[in-house]
């Protein structure tokens, strides 16, 4: 049993339960309160608050506890765009940040409001100079994750907050996946994070707001937060938060060196013991325990389930559609296959002998997958026509893929595929596989169902 | 050390705290995932869903967990009216609703929408007739609590809902304070609850939505809990929550009668034994657990200050505005006295010997609090002019009232004192003294600073 998906969210730490039973007793009652139950609830709240702004690098006053790392997202966008809605309705994101900060992107636009949506490259990363191209006069606010929640990559946002800071823009930055493992750097001024990233309970998110920065909290208020968080303070949670996010930062700098080496190791492994696989993210500039892979003629949530009897929790495609089939807006946005694709993320303290058999494991898993899809396996040469058509109409990735793989060796070279699929996933993925594989793709056309993607064999 | 402020929020049933101990364990990671631990917190999830879907009489599928009770009715409000945008922008609310039902009520004027704010009694019940009467073709929704939270006083919910259901209009029923004790009667279409009412843990409220009813959801949203509320569900706590309240109904008829015995013996013994008080809210169509009372010429604060010295943690004014001074909406609604005010609320299980503790302390701490603030004590006539004026300008609720009743006794039959005042509370509190005192209250006049209210004697 080993659990790996420490970015969807980690088990709580026994530091957390600890401050957690200790405040169930003693932080349940209204802290707005003037008697001994209110006050000893406003203590605990107090303390938490202080302990996380440390954490953090801010003042008390300047952070609010909210239900979740989510609602820290839309309330902190919300409210930065409306405090500076007369300067412009403006918002600059980046194209891989988490489904929160896109999904309060596209209710922007949907509100009238523009977005850029600023490109990364084939790593994940964004350019410092993207950002700096994209501000203009309206921008109300920019957002940027500090490290990215698929493929663990971090951004540069000491520099783009630096940009950000000249233009009088305010930067949010989505710490949710960094803040464990340390301050984030730079001038920023809105930071929001996830408690259950870090081992804390379920139920807290922070949203911090530099003193200065404009901030017109939206719908309706209470007095509770400042102004920014209706409803009643979840103590015993907060409490129970902020004491793990004490206790994973003493323990962080060992712990990164270790899981950093874990990771590296299965970078290096999987590349080596898997045929046909895409290792993404940056290899240097990364989260230290998180490392995503891609294997080509593999269905996802299948090789998800084979290694989930093997007993191993990963995930697969972007972390927040498990629940839907559409290839993952992290992969997509940065041009690498998305088949296949499997992220492993290594919670605190994982075991390295958990780690060796993960990737004993998993060459197996992906053979078997393969095989139970019928993907290409070398065959004795038979000379094609030069263009063949291969039809996958009605066939869901990684269909499509494999019946290009099947017909392609025996296509002479100049030759050309025209694969018919009216599967999305075809769209990134048969670019990806020409890539992987030298093959050049001509590109899509349209075709009476889908579309006809076309790739000439010229190796 | 009793606590008897089970309206703001009570202890931890140790139910709830059993089963969020448990799942803990079971239920930290992300219901959205297919791996074991995924399955496992579904499992939890699903059938926390039931279990509260039973107690509130709806399908699972209509059932929602936000994270507060304030977050349910803030996004309640919000997803109703806008699915019924088309219809209008009408909202009907009661005077006496909850401080989020009324900050939602405010928020839609704010964005251009009418509200209705509907009358109550002097027992704090609005008339059903009084929302047929605010009922028409543009109304897009309408709101009403199932019992107050600050006098107990329960509403006409089912005749309210069935002439809703006539007109068309949902009714959304804020269930806070009476879920614990039963399911809200009557054929109502959308309900709020929130978990720390009924000895739940913070952070988890309840939003139903009967199939049917139109509803958009606001603001950025993901596919969790029916797209209604965004952001990882918070499991261990609504675990917690859905076993507490199938804890506290299983107690519950018990419980209510003898919680109904100890706060009438406070009605009356309250009524009997101080001076100088108003016992407030309904005395039949009422909660079982919540008394509340006010005392003339006593300073709520400092009366709250004194029982908590003496272990009775109590609150006092409008539940959600008590880092403020100004009057409760509720009391002012009623128009009822709002000085020197008392809530009451006992959580299950209240001892009978610590109510009879609170009965033998209070009105000693009501008698010290009116000494310490120089209240009237009965004196030798001295025979004063037809006309006093009383100068309270810049004195505080309770002093204009206590400077008032100091002078009235001087004054002849048929002659009239003016009470200068500039504080808000006066304009409340002076027509109740004279209704409590059976003088004629004249009216007000404006004055210099402030206003001059005007009162006869007539007796």
């Amino acid at each position: 049993m080993a659990y790996f998906d420490a970015a969807s969210g980690a088990p709580l730490h026994s530091v957390a339960r600890q401050a957690l039973l200790a405040s169930l007793d003693e932080g349940w009652a209204d802290p707005a309160r003037l008697y001994r139950e209110g006050r000893r609830a406003r203590l605990l709240l107090d303390a938490a608050r202080e302990a996380a702004a440390e954490a953090v690098g801010c003042r008390p006053d300047e952070l609010t506890f909210t239900s979740s790392g989510t609602r820290a997202v839309h309330s902190g966008i919300a409210g930065a765009l409306a405090g500076r809605r007369r300067v412009g309705r403006h918002l600059i994101v980046s194209a891989v940040e988490h489904s929160s900060v896109l999904h309060s992107a596209d209710a922007h636009e949907t509100d009238g409001g523009t977005v850029t949506r600023v490109a990364v490259d084939r790593r994940g990363a964004v350019a410092a100079e993207s950002y700096e191209a994209a501000l203009r006069p309206g921008t109300a606010l920019a957002c940027l994750q500090s490290a990215n929640h698929e493929v663990g990559t971090e951004q540069p946002v000491a520099e783009v907050a630096a940009l950000c800071r000249e233009a009088g823009v305010p930067l949010l930055v989505d710490a949710a996946q960094s803040l464990g493992w340390g301050p984030v750097e730079g001038d920023w001024s809105l930071l929001t994070a996830s408690a259950h990233k870090w081992g804390g309970p379920s139920g807290v998110g922070l949203l911090v707001v530099r003193k200065g920065v404009r901030f017109a909290p939206q719908g309706p208020v209470d007095e509770r937060e400042s102004g920014r968080v209706p409803g009643f303070e979840n103590i015993p949670a907060i409490v129970a938060a902020a004491a793990s996010l004490r206790a994973v930062r003493a323990e962080a700098d060992r712990e990164a060196v270790r899981l950093r080496e874990l990771t590296e190791r299965i970078r290096a492994r999987v590349a080596e013991s898997v045929p046909d696989v895409e290792v993404v993210g940056d290899p240097r500039r990364r989260l230290p325990g998180i490392v995503t892979f891609s294997c080509l003629y593999v269905d996802g949530e299948t090789l998800l389930h084979e290694l989930d009897r093997e007993g191993f929790s990963v995930s697969s495609g972007s972390s927040c559609t498990s629940s839907t089939l559409t290839p993952s807006h992290v992969l997509k946005a940065m041009g690498v296959l998305s088949e296949g694709n499997v992220r492993v993320s290594l919670p605190p303290g994982t075991a390295e002998e958990d780690v060796e058999r993960f990737l004993s494991v998993l060459p197996g898993a992906v053979a078997g997958v393969r095989e139970k899809l019928g993907a290409p396996v070398p065959a004795a040469a038979v000379v094609r026509p030069d263009e063949v058509v291969v039809d996958s109409l009605g066939k869901r990735c990684p269909i499509p893929v494999i019946e290009l793989a099947k017909v392609f060796g025996d296509v002479p070279v100049g030759g050309t595929v025209r694969v018919l699929s009216d599967d999305e996933a075809a769209r990134l993925d048969i670019p990806a596989w020409c890539e992987m594989r030298g093959q050049e793709y001509l590109g899509e056309e349209p075709a009476d169902h889908g579309s006809a993607y076309v790739v000439r064999r010229i190796a």
